[in-house]
């Protein structure tokens, strides 16, 4: 707690508890709380089936704002028709009363097993020791109460300096099989004390997102459950960040690179992964070819083992880069494999074992120049191993 | 020989031959040649990067007949620029000259590792070693020799009698981890002596593809170097079947079922697979969104694994369903697990022990009932599991 990194922004509180629906001496709800009123902003899942918080959620955040964040980890509420609508709603309704704020202003996310009705006698208890203990937790208590098939709790917090006025950025996230919808959503919370216009929080978190949870993959599966939410509660007294100033480009910058940030943390901790690979796509017609092209290549379970077996193997690239049905010009297109030129203009460059040896790095980048435009992208992923197949067909047996 | 499974139809020979192309000891260049000129009709992979003779195939089925077709594995021929095509092209003439028949009707096939130049001495000496054992080969020799990470050669033979006429119909494949560009690309050539008309042959083998091959995946990729080619040269002396006529019926549905065989075949053999996994997608609001439902299931990681560990997850199915964008009114969704209900009406049926236990078979059939339409489509899988990883990561290392 005494870590600049574990600092809550002015005006933030948490509490956590154990509420038993993890397994026992685990913490698995959280609580965050501003002491007044914030703009919020948030994202979530594009799956089309959604969690009853999830749909909760993007109903109340509509208004452009909230106080608390009520999270569980160990049932996900999701495929539980109303029933799972009624216990959303009821679990923000304890936390309203016991907080005394309006019901929507608080936001409900849940995580974890899919399918299976949730246990609200638990909930109700988690709920009254949340808001007994709340101002008890920090950031990293929270990241950690959050946690499911993540094998460290992952959280960050920085100073920014807006005309004169210091505040703070904090955010939690979790997700380690990304998106493995059984245990691993991705969930993360953004908490500022910077003031912030409710149409600019949400213009710079969608752009946050874009560059960062939406350029990872892990296993290119999307949960019922994924949720981003921003909270900005002005404690820090600088006059409301608007779209278009030069105070939005730095907040928004700042955003990025928390956002950023959190998500490698989510691809280093791949279900079962031993190397992050970041994939750059250069010189794509359009942005949508790059970005098709990129993540065509980051899922590709032949790269991946590929990359996981130190295999040289750049036709597998080749081939990915192909079925994403973008626009090749083989003869223009080059490949280097952590900076060692694989393919020169559509062929072998050579240099095979050159890149073998390169391959026993931890960190992989695959560099694709397509020579047929200005568009680039870049995505994280890791590589696919035996862990990842343990990990997950080992999960509920 | 002798077994009628292994049965080459009328005026059909082949010949195999060791090239050492591959490793020393399995064949891997064969021959097939029609007597006389035969309707040709083929599909090629829709990879946006394709291999030197599937570019050149393509050019050439424009015409519509052929009578001989040369493949090699160990070496795809792909991404090997100009060069790759001159050797395409130098290996159909070795093959036109060594038998008398005009380029054109030759057609060329290679299978194997991406980005390295063909070995053309050893294909010299390959075509001539061909064309002098014509004759001297069955079906089964042909599967053998086009062989890559196949566990077993993969062949079908059956009459079929149009209009007072019995004919047969043969077909080989190969390509064990589906797609798998490194060296399991999908190929496969049918052979009959039944007189069909070229409009007709095309239209029967692309509808053939589309509910076999079109409707399997093992890992989602798509190679460089698919190729399906049909040869029906007339032998059998029956009037040509023509498009719209009974005889048509009867040719494309025996054509389907072939074909279907050879994908089960295909799936069976999956690269590290313990169990085939049917996907049944039914009462969709259109054929598309059947497809893209029962693919999305299909290619998730998270069920795959889920059924290689005998876990009645469920929710992965609908978050993969969810995911695939296609429209889902959770309330209406069911879903059967080898017959069990697993969820009803969007939720849990409360059978996941039964279902469990039906999970220790080898073949599995999730079926799941969107009730919003009347479309249908049903795919093949396999399971995901150690073996795939450690096969695909230590390939060529």
């Amino acid at each position: 707690m005494d870590n600049a990194e574990c600092l809550l922004p002015s005006g933030f509180l948490a509490a956590i508890t154990e509420a038993a629906i993890k397994r026992p001496g685990r913490p698995d709800m959280c609580l965050i709380y501003s002491e007044c009123p914030a703009s919020a902003a948030g994202m979530f899942t594009t799956n089309n089936v959604k969690a009853a918080p999830v749909l909760l959620c993007m109903k109340k955040i509509r208004a452009g704002s909230g106080r608390a964040i009520v999270v569980n980890s160990g049932n996900a509420n999701a495929c539980t028709g109303k029933q799972g609508m009624i216990d959303a709603n009821e679990t923000s309704k304890l936390i309203s009363a016991g907080l005394g704020i309006p019901d929507a202003q608080v936001y409900v996310s849940s995580t974890g097993v899919i399918g299976v009705p949730m246990p609200m006698e638990r909930m109700r208890t988690g709920a009254t020791s949340l808001i007994e203990g709340i101002g008890k937790a920090g950031l990293r208590e929270l990241a950690l109460a959050i946690m499911t098939t993540d094998t460290f709790p992952k959280y960050t917090s920085r100073e920014i300096e807006i005309s004169g006025h210091t505040g703070r950025i904090s955010a939690i996230c979790k997700g380690a099989g990304m998106i493995a919808p059984n245990m691993a959503t991705m969930l993360c919370y953004v908490m500022t004390d910077i003031a912030v216009e409710k149409s600019a929080l949400k213009s710079a978190l969608k752009n946050a997102v874009e560059t960062s949870f939406n350029r990872i993959t892990i296993d290119g599966d999307r949960s019922t459950n994924d949720t981003v939410i921003a909270l900005a509660n002005g404690m820090a007294k600088n006059k409301p960040v608007m779209r278009g100033t030069r105070d939005y480009k730095k907040f928004s910058s700042s955003i990025d690179e928390v956002l950023y940030g959190m998500s490698c943390l989510i691809v280093q901790d791949g279900e079962g992964a031993t190397k992050v690979i970041e994939v750059e796509v250069y010189g794509a017609r359009t942005a949508a070819e790059a970005k098709r092209g990129a993540m065509a290549i980051a899922n590709s379970l032949l790269v991946k083992t590929a990359i996981y077996g130190r295999d040289p193997n750049w036709g597998r690239i080749m081939a990915a880069l192909g079925a994403s049905g973008i626009k090749i010009n083989e003869s223009k297109t080059d490949i280097y494999i952590n900076e060692i030129p694989a393919v020169k203009s559509g062929m072998s460059a050579g240099a095979e074992e050159g890149i073998r040896e390169k391959l026993s790095a931890k960190e992989i980048t695959i560099r694709v120049v397509l020579n047929s435009g200005k568009s680039n992208c870049r995505v994280l992923t890791c590589d696919l191993t035996e862990g990842y197949i343990k990990i997950n067909a080992e999960y509920t047996t």
